[in-house]
């Protein structure tokens, strides 16, 4: 309020008089130029909302993406160095969590505990398959001489494919939301987004050890599977921790209402930050602790209490994405690129194909164990709508300059991204309407009907549990 | 998520396997120390509730200064540095925005309007007052040779003098919240603490500029009286701008209603920023812009971003408050001091006694001009209730270091806080009951004499709309 400090108040102090106006920029730049990116973002998705009939064609991701590389072209014309929003930390530690905390908290919980099998089958099998297989017949397109990237080594190239073969939540989701599937086939895709994060961060870790790692030994591959678990269970563990003191703390909450909602945002991020600490999978902590707080904090805290928690976290989440497809776009612009026809193709095309052989597969091996299979349309609509985004793109940037062809592999994920996220997100909804997928199955069944398969499923738990044998109707009981 | 680049994690790649575990802190430090801190004071928040016989007695300030006293207490020993929560740019660009916003928006509109005159007469004429006696007679004290101190020079005491003046929003809320006075009392303290911030600014600004000054020139009193216009007229016109954009933007958002709250939350603030970026008074600007916005964003949203953007005002204004004061407990341990009795002493009583002389004064010049003038009771209560607090505190950290006198300006300053935070905080619920003041005196009419007098007082403002006159009824019908 009071200090002036700034050079242009004092020129010379000895000569002048008493300042009326004075302006220090310097001081207020960062919480002033963050509010500003934040309030343009909000009004580019009032714009989006007024012309409506946009946004029922075109993704709101693609729209933001492309006034991203507007206002981008712009900074650049001008030689103005963006913000770095997408670096690596900021990312990470600030954008992610609001987005993860709103899929975690808002997620269908009776859905995902039917169809858990088939999302940790996908998570897990299918992003390994996606890596490994992406990385080897990337390796091998690079040993064709016209392409000129024979340099690139195996290593790097399973590093780069474990960066590009996870499906993002933050594309996924924001597509996957407008078109309407039916309940299964969201519920796999959105599972396996949010779960397939300790898969890529174990085979990101492993493979860029490896890479500086003179003989990789037998003893590795087994401390890589043990890593895994670390950092899948891990983060499971102490997301249901952070869960259940949360869930404790807000027994006590009710003479501090003001404050009530704030315990659920600081416990949610506590269990993301000290994952983050860990090295271990952050996205599934916060996950796991918003889906085991949420039902007991939702009776302990008040209405009012309620109604702002839901709001904020739904509030934070949307313009942390908003923001992310925003940046992409800027950020794809002032970035410096190595432009390769080759790989950058081959890539594209072999992320497409191996995908969507491993949803053939994986499906196959899966549908068995169903209850309700998936069908063809199903099969297709998972390998198409396998989306990739900006935790790929903030990952890329993290690359240890060693590698020679660093520049390379951030255009090609920049390319990977704007593909998937243009020409598949898109294109999946006329294609949904043109096969005629099965839609959402919501409110279907009559009332009777689901008051009496809702009895039959508590009295199987409660024989179950008589008899100490636990299936997945127990879980379904929670 | 992913990336281990912590020194702990590889300490020889050449010979080592893949780490199963680890760790990197440096990286998560800053949110995850902010989190905790959040967390640490949100506890002592369910503690004092849970005994709430401790918090009927002592105000909550005077307990998160006790507490806080504590933690820098072992945080002293352990040679820990605290975290750099009261420095200047932290403390006035986030942690004073959130508490004056509430504030500002939870302000009785009614009552303020109709007690503007008084409001702004103490806050203006009475914050002045205060400065120039204290800083004048401060310097006769300074002639005693007997305390050591005849270094400090005029300007020195004036500067001084300005900065621990002002009576403090957080301190002066937090106590007068609690105990139930009538409403005038309430609203002029109220509405004083929020409005002195411009002079204050002027002041600290004069007075520091005029310490570099060799010669001041008579102009320079026209500039300052120039730079108070400015400097208060134009934090109110920023509020009253941002406050209709606001109102404005709020028309567009039906369809946004995920983001709605947010817009309220980024016009206050950009209506803060932008008032500090100008060194113009940043807290005039967000309560002007709160209390413009107020009714129409409320009626334009709808109920639930209503309910949310109230509580979270709500909730960050108070997690704000337990933290500055939590701080303020941290800091005066942490703080080197420089102790001397008897200029200690002589501010606390000057203070004491300029601000019971100023309301003596400053109420028989504006009673005649009140309709429910302040007896002695009232008047006693006014003066005793100027507490310092947590703004005076940034303030003088922020004090050239080419005062010799530094040091103990600021322990003065620590002891000024105390003295009024602790003894008149805690005294004046009791001096209340003891000396009968009038105390709250809602819903004592009759609906039927509020519906009348209501009626009659929107006849005046038509009646007074039709010849063009407008009094005080005007802006009470706004």
């Amino acid at each position: 309020a009071v200090l002036s400090g700034g050079p242009q108040a004092f020129p010379d102090p000895e000569n002048s008089n008493l300042p009326v106006f004075t302006m220090d920029y310097a001081r207020i730049q960062v919480p002033f130029e963050v509010t500003l990116w934040v309030l343009l973002a909000s009004f580019a998705k009032i714009g989006f909302h007024v012309y409506h009939k946009i946004t029922f064609w075109v993704p709101e991701s693609c729209l933001l993406i492309s006034i991203g590389l507007i206002v981008g072209a712009i900074m650049h014309s001008v030689h103005e160095e963006p913000p770095a929003v997408l670096s690596y930390n900021v990312f990470f530690l600030f954008m992610l969590p609001p987005i993860v905390l709103d899929s975690g908290y808002f997620m269908p919980t009776r859905p995902f505990f039917e169809n858990v099998g088939t999302v940790l089958w996908f998570a897990v099998v299918g992003t390994l398959w996606n890596s490994i297989g992406i990385g080897m017949s990337l390796y091998a397109v690079c040993q064709i001489e016209a392409f000129e990237v024979q340099d690139i080594n195996l290593q790097e190239n399973m590093l780069f494919a474990a960066i590009i073969s996870a499906v993002d939540p933050v594309a996924v989701l924001s597509v996957f939301e407008d078109v309407s599937v039916n309940e299964q086939l969201y519920i796999v895709v959105f599972g396996e987004c949010l779960f397939n994060d300790a898969v890529t961060v174990v085979l990101y870790n492993m493979f860029n050890f490896v890479a500086e790692m003179p003989v990789v030994e037998p003893v590795d591959v087994f401390l890589g599977v043990a890593r895994f678990f670390v950092v899948g269970l891990g983060g499971m563990g102490f997301g249901v921790i952070f869960g259940f003191v949360a869930s404790f703390t807000t027994r006590f909450t009710s003479n501090v209402k003001e404050i009530e909602p704030l315990f659920i945002f600081m416990y949610s991020y506590l269990a993301y930050l000290v994952a983050e600490l860990f090295s271990i999978s952050s996205i599934m902590a916060i996950v796991t602790c918003a889906l085991t707080m949420k039902y007991y904090v939702e009776e302990n805290v008040s209405q009012r209490s309620c109604t702002t928690i839901r709001h904020v976290v739904k509030m934070l989440g949307t313009i942390s994405e908003t923001l992310i497809f925003f940046f992409l776009g800027v950020v794809t612009i002032t970035t410096e690129h190595e432009w390769n026809w080759g790989y950058i193709m081959f890539t594209l095309l072999l992320a497409l194909v191996w995908r969507g052989l491993g949803v053939l597969v994986l499906t196959q091996i899966i549908n068995p164990f169903r209850t309700i299979p998936f069908n063809f349309k199903d099969q297709f609509i998972l390998g198409y709508g396998g989306l990739r985004g900006a935790i790929s793109f903030a990952l890329v940037f993290t690359l240890p300059d060693t590698i020679g062809r660093k520049k390379l592999f951030i255009t090609t994920t920049i390319c990977m991204i704007m593909f998937t996220v243009f020409i598949q997100g898109i294109s999946i909804r006329p294609l949904i309407e043109f096969i005629n997928v099965r839609r959402t199955n919501r409110n279907l069944e009559t009332i009777n009907v689901e008051i009496h398969s809702r009895l039959i499923e508590h009295t199987i738990a409660g024989v179950e549990d008589l008899c100490g044998q636990w299936s997945h109707y127990y879980w379904k009981d929670k």
